[in-house]
């Protein structure tokens, strides 16, 4: 009576089994390529270090390219290195940043060094022919379009010709303050519960959290008003943030992702819209953008 | 810096500042009027609870009356009493059931007294002119109409002319085997990451969390397959669940809800839709079936 809800809808890891079912999303790994993944670039990935672990967040600097350098100037010089998050809203976002970003007295904050404290927005950017996009063939509720770039859930406009990530559970964005140009990256969060769409263009996307997701989301809730904790003691500290490229290879998480762009990847979504699993009565016949697995795996020695 | 993001999507405890913004749901909230608002039922609300608190669960008899008795009539043998939460999948749901339920040793197995072990599936029904509906105009990907019935999100078909209820944060359901009968309430399980759509009319929901999900959504998320803790202490353990009804009326949690047949509703709705709040740059214009907030609030004395 155990064995309930067999499948996971949003498998981060995956195992095959020996002998996967056809047409399931095992079947589909199973059978899948070495030319079907593709290896994070250490260059775009962050890890997030804390005692629990660590997260491990790919960027995206296709979409928000100012802000992805940042964020890197920002690690490289330890900004978040002893900071903490400070926040953890149900069904909402965790956020890290420096918990005296609003004393007055300056003396009390972190300094930035090399880095920029703020940045023009990158809400979206022009539709580029030189982006891939494998589209989703099932509609979205938000946007025009929806489909995948580079392992990134994304949204299109072909009338403004605009493109922009979208908010699905784990996407990594900079929060700001009410001017449009206040963020910068030196205060991030990760989506933690259904997918707040109404997010999209209203901040920047810069990456996803494609491992350790489960160290963000089953923090405590912090009790204070948007889920920010009260007390100084419940915030989680940050041992580190680092690029991935400066850390040392044998200390890295050697992970690959699956391509969005590839025959293989269509069939993992098409998996996904028609479950075959014996366990499955009805048949959704279509699939939501933030319900598609982005699977990653450990990469092979 | 730290008040970004400053309205939660999904803020189920609502606290309306002295002057809120007109055109936000906090306006809408505060110029509700006390017959926009309905007592929870005590004769169909559940108290789960566990050592860090109460998790309220409102149930849908109207759509699945034999799973809601069942429910009930489990709660009052004390089935759960003593019993755990056994799995914590992230970004998908916890679940709560006999972690002896498939011992061969039937003898080590919690007993059912009155209750059934099992029944017919509940995974949809017959539309029904008596249903209310309140119709949200932005679509689904999954279904031909959504909206709200008595305060749960729902689907309907119009071809089919059957309803259901829809798997949005929170929502409660009958965990079961492949066989759409070998389910019938004994594990339960509610949904803590985004809206796992599949499983519409796959398993019978029964109904949703009100208050406390956060005592569910913050477990930590077991390390066994789907999400089954590994170890019998790392299980949560479920200090007793009952009927609302059967608890003396002091040691109850007072609740009511925001109707959904109302014109403050359809205000509701449309404050989330266009967002006024200064911080929103981009307005979405529409919103999505599991992003509409369901107000539940203490009553007042």
């Amino acid at each position: 009576m155990l064995t309930h809800l067999l499948v996971s809808a949003l498998a981060l890891a995956v195992d095959s089994p020996a002998s996967p079912q056809p047409g399931t999303m095992a079947a589909v790994l199973a059978s899948s390529k070495p030319a079907d993944w593709r290896t994070l670039d250490p260059e775009n990935t962050l890890y997030l270090e804390l005692a629990a672990g660590r997260v491990v967040i790919e960027l995206a600097p296709a979409y928000a390219p100012n802000h992805v350098a940042n964020v890197k100037a920002l690690a490289r010089e330890k900004y978040w290195d002893g900071l903490a998050i400070v926040r953890s809203q149900d069904n909402y976002v965790v956020q890290w940043a420096d918990p005296e970003a609003e004393n007055a007295d300056a003396s009390k904050k972190r300094a930035i060094k090399t880095a920029k404290p703020t940045l023009p927005a990158e809400f979206d950017r022009a539709l580029d022919s030189k982006l891939p996009f494998t589209k989703l063939a099932d509609g979205d509720v938000y946007a025009r379009e929806v489909g995948f770039s580079d392992g990134f859930p994304v949204a299109r406009d072909p009338r403004s010709k605009k493109t922009w990530l979208v908010h699905c559970y784990g996407a990594v964005g900079a929060g700001r303050d009410t001017a449009t140009d206040s963020g910068g990256g030196t205060e991030l969060y990760a989506v933690t519960g259904h997918s707040p769409r109404q997010l999209d263009r209203n901040v920047t996307l810069l990456g996803r959290v494609v491992q350790g997701m489960e160290l963000l989301s089953s923090l405590p809730r912090g009790t204070g008003p948007l889920g920010f904790y009260e007390k100084a003691e419940q915030r989680v500290p940050i041992k580190a943030i680092r690029v991935a490229a400066d850390v040392p290879e044998s200390e890295r998480s050697p992970l690959e992702a699956l391509r969005t762009d590839t025959p293989a990847f269509r069939r993992l979504v098409e998996s996904r819209r028609n479950r075959v699993e014996g366990w499955f009565h009805a048949k959704a016949g279509k699939i939501e953008l933030c319900n598609v697995p982005l699977p990653v795996r450990r990469k092979a020695p």
